[in-house]
């Protein structure tokens, strides 16, 4: 029998990774707080902060003395503890967060990035760059740092760590090998869809709800699912990549090949080519850079209520688009049938509250049944980069695990 | 924390299915070939057995006595503890099947039904006829059958147990009492995508891999998905309506009420519709019978290697099906990354050999990096009809759950 079964370590694991949780959403809790809002016992908090503590996770930050019985202790993870970065490696940027052990953003930095240059070695100095110039500017020394992740599109992962890892940049494991050497910090590479899904568990919708999808919306699209609180990986790492599932057989093509799929429609560019369609001479089709293009059809679908009626163009792109998003979101729900569907990623920060109200009533309408009708979309409360603050968490999940305390699904360290 | 955790009872209740499935599949074994095949200790495959030998679900058949130690028990289900029966309520009939609680089939029946007939109270009558029918061919008491499953399109999962049922039967609540009425016996309503899922889990790939989908092509097509060797039922028990997703936007009606779904395009209906857009004048675009249709399609397809080269017009469909296949399983792939995908139902049985290879091809062509390279294609090992062996199934898990032997994810008894 392969068919994995959960072991009494991962329960332990599970209910350590429940209480950082619960650790960190409260800021500050008490031992008590923390088994009411996780509904482990008393005694098992007590053990779990028992090792936390020993590990310099969580701290007591104070006692407090009450009329009877013994004073409460108020933990709260600690901040001292070290640092993880997160790093994006994007099309057209590379952008690296640091954050302390307690998850609050300490310092970021962002260098733009040719998107014709992927030759290995470039890729590489480019991150080793970011990385040495986070640490110089906020003052911090390598042995503080915990952990640094990396997101890089199309990890895929075997058995013994990853190989291929960015297919059509042409990177195996012998890159990763001169990205670990480079950073000579401890690593970890992962997808940005598992990036974004460990955001959205820790930070976000993640808290409140078992299964969700968080929607990746930039120059590519993807999707971040997490099935009983469980990142949802696939056997080769490539889960969630609903960019490349089609939208329309034999229809536009593709970066990746295909035709038809999903983000030929509703990634950056393909917004842009639904623009060209419906007016070539409109003057954001010329627009080069995305997301300024993105950022000029949000101020000119603003103007939609001013007396002239606004930019009709830009109105029948949006609800083009919106059109495109609810039913891509539609097939997805289908599939996965999921409690809540979240957005994240730039295009939904500049336009996301254009393309909302439209892309969910398409979504109700064409999800089977009504598996859609009660179902929360919305953009995602994670704010900031998510897919460095999921790296960053994957990062100190790492650590957690090499310390002994967690052994859920991760990526293997390099 | 609203996220759920496994607590040691699930545990147990895991170690009890995997010694359960190690027996189905063994047929005959002893503790130790359990212990060896499920990986666990022997002291709780020990603990287990009585458990399970105690409810009269596991028998010692034979004891061999060696030259040394002590005598090894060889140890089988116990056919004779009841008889479970599958129900698979379909558009053109109603087919039940016994079986003993070893899971070897006992009995069948089939009655043909009328796909406009919807009342509740004509199918909630053909349901409890084929049940009474069934019961009197078999010879077997009321009290020897330990639960019925019935197979429902569209099942909805509440907190509180189903509620709508069959929405475009019109169905509630209510209906369900009252089957439950005529039915008379424990009774389970599961979803057919379950029910596929839950066959292949039990007797077909699910014995070896951890993640795979089903798909099940008939009059309408859906997936049965396992992730971690648990059945993904979603959040509104409606996932794996990959039949509902989009293949072409704004493409076929659908009789879902969406347009372009890939029901449209692989249901068999929507394999005739290939057949009349190629050639409508040909003669199998009028074969009345669905079942009828296809294997007159595989027949004619049978006929390509004869000296006059065959059929082109069904060349051309069967080759153009495999291309739909093949493309919207390529979507599955890149959502949900599983091991392997089989396929099931009576078109697969009629026509599966023709669509196999071609339909593989455009997978590996079109999914997502390499991710179906090295994923297995192919027919289900699951023969018959795997709705009412999953249903049947089902039930077996609904009777171990109520003598507490399970905790698994289960559908609420009525």
């Amino acid at each position: 029998m392969a068919v994995p079964r959960r072991t009494s370590r991962d329960i332990r694991s599970e209910s350590r990774l429940d209480v950082i949780h619960a650790v960190l959403s409260a800021g500050e809790t008490t031992r008590n707080e923390v088994a009411r809002s996780t509904g482990l016992s008393p005694a098992t908090v007590a053990t779990v902060m028992g090792e936390l503590m020993a590990e310099g996770i969580v701290a007591e930050t104070r006692l407090t003395v009450g009329r009877v019985g013994r004073p409460t202790a108020t933990l709260a993870m600690n901040a001292s503890r070290g640092r993880v970065v997160g790093i994006d490696v994007a099309e057209t940027y590379v952008r690296a967060i640091m954050f302390d052990a307690a998850l609050n953003q300490v310092g970021s930095l962002e260098e733009p990035r040719d998107e014709h240059e992927v030759a290995p070695i470039v890729v590489v100095e480019g991150i080793g760059r970011v990385v040495d110039a986070l640490l110089a500017t906020t003052g911090t020394a390598r042995a503080d740092v915990l952990g640094v992740g990396v997101a890089l599109p199309g990890v895929v992962q075997g058995a013994s760590g990853p190989s291929v890892v960015v297919p059509h940049w042409g990177w195996h494991r012998v890159e990763l090998d001169r990205l670990r050497d480079r950073v000579g910090l401890p690593l970890v590479v992962d997808n940005p869809l598992r990036a974004i899904a460990t955001a959205e568990l820790w930070f976000g919708r993640g808290r409140e709800c078992s299964s969700l999808v968080t929607i990746n919306l930039g120059t590519g699209v993807g999707a971040g699912i997490v099935l009983e609180g469980r990142i949802l990986r696939g056997a080769t790492n490539s889960a969630g990549e609903w960019g490349h599932s089609l939208l329309v057989l034999d229809g536009r093509e593709c970066r990746c090949g295909r035709r038809g799929c999903v983000e030929a429609y509703v990634g950056a560019p393909g917004i842009q080519e639904t623009l060209r369609e419906i007016a070539p001479d409109h003057p954001l089709v010329d627009v080069d850079t995305q997301p300024d293009f993105i950022a000029a059809l949000a101020a000119a679908a603003g103007r939609a209520d001013a007396p002239s009626g606004g930019d009709k163009a830009v109105q029948e792109t949006i609800a083009r688009t919106a059109y495109y998003l609810g039913s891509a979101i539609a097939d997805l729900v289908a599939v996965v049938n999921p409690e809540v569907v979240t957005l994240t990623g730039w295009t939904t920060w500049l336009l996301g509250e254009h393309l909302l109200p439209a892309t969910r009533a398409h979504l109700v309408d064409q999800a089977p049944g009504r598996s859609a009708a009660d179902m929360a979309l919305e953009v995602s409360t994670v704010r900031g980069n998510s897919v460095a603050a999921g790296l960053a968490t994957i990062a100190l999940e790492r650590f957690l695990a090499d310390a002994g305390l967690l052994t859920t699904q991760l990526p293997t360290a390099l």
